[in-house]
């Protein structure tokens, strides 16, 4: 397996689903390196290497992005765009997880490049089962590139 | 959730892997639609609604392809390049699913789209356990575009 410094990016601005989120992968012991960005241009700047991530490189690419659509700043379909037409970030896993189920959502999200689409659950128990079963499979399974 | 007269196209022409990628979908009471072909040039005839398929309408797609990489006729990733490439079915989310964990194999799937990368384990038991989670997670948890 691929080790790499950050294994799960989480783009969310709700605290409370931060919360329940990184509550699930710890309580599971999945990502022990998550970072957690709150606006889409700060999730830009993290990928990209810009602003206060000028010290990463661009090939330390995370295993997985989690990605909220309705982002402060720059929306979560503006990030997912920039993230799947360079081809130097192309090959990151992104999964949007919101609370849309909209049609309109979904189908520009597959457009855009997508690797996959998960609606948040409303309920407690089953967002924390969504989460867990979100690490398992992209942190566990899946195979990135190096 | 989305009704589809196909949930799952499997692309194997392996009949031992093909055996036990059914006997774990159906055991685990996964994708009761299944179809399977064992070549890429009937995958393409099968998608693209050409050859013994024209009863087909292209708009009709899988929630799920499970995608071999080395394929009788027309090789994998050429499967994968014509189904990212054309508009209408770059939306079908397509799983590579490969004894390959070569970088040059994962990283080609990812520059040409693929949704995600998951090596064949060679252990039964852990093969049927890799099936049973990709039919659970882009079956039950992935949502796909009408």
């Amino acid at each position: 397996m691929v080790e790499k410094s950050v294994e799960l990016l989480l783009v969310e601005d709700n605290p409370h689903d931060e919360e329940l989120a990184v509550h699930a992968l710890k309580r599971f012991k999945l990502a022990p390196n998550i970072v957690i960005v709150r606006d889409g241009a700060e999730a830009l700047d993290f990928i990209f290497c810009r602003g206060k991530y000028t010290n990463r490189t661009i090939e330390d690419t995370p295993k997985i992005i989690l990605l909220d659509l309705k982002l402060p700043k720059i929306d979560g379909l503006e990030v997912l765009e920039q993230i799947k037409k360079d081809q130097r970030t192309k090959k990151i896993p992104v999964v949007v997880l919101t609370s849309s189920d909209q049609e309109v959502d979904i189908l520009k999200s597959y457009k855009l490049g997508v690797n996959s689409y998960v609606v948040k659950p409303v309920d407690f128990e089953r967002f924390s089962e969504t989460v867990k079963q979100l690490g398992l499979y992209w942190l566990k399974l899946n195979r990135v590139s190096v």
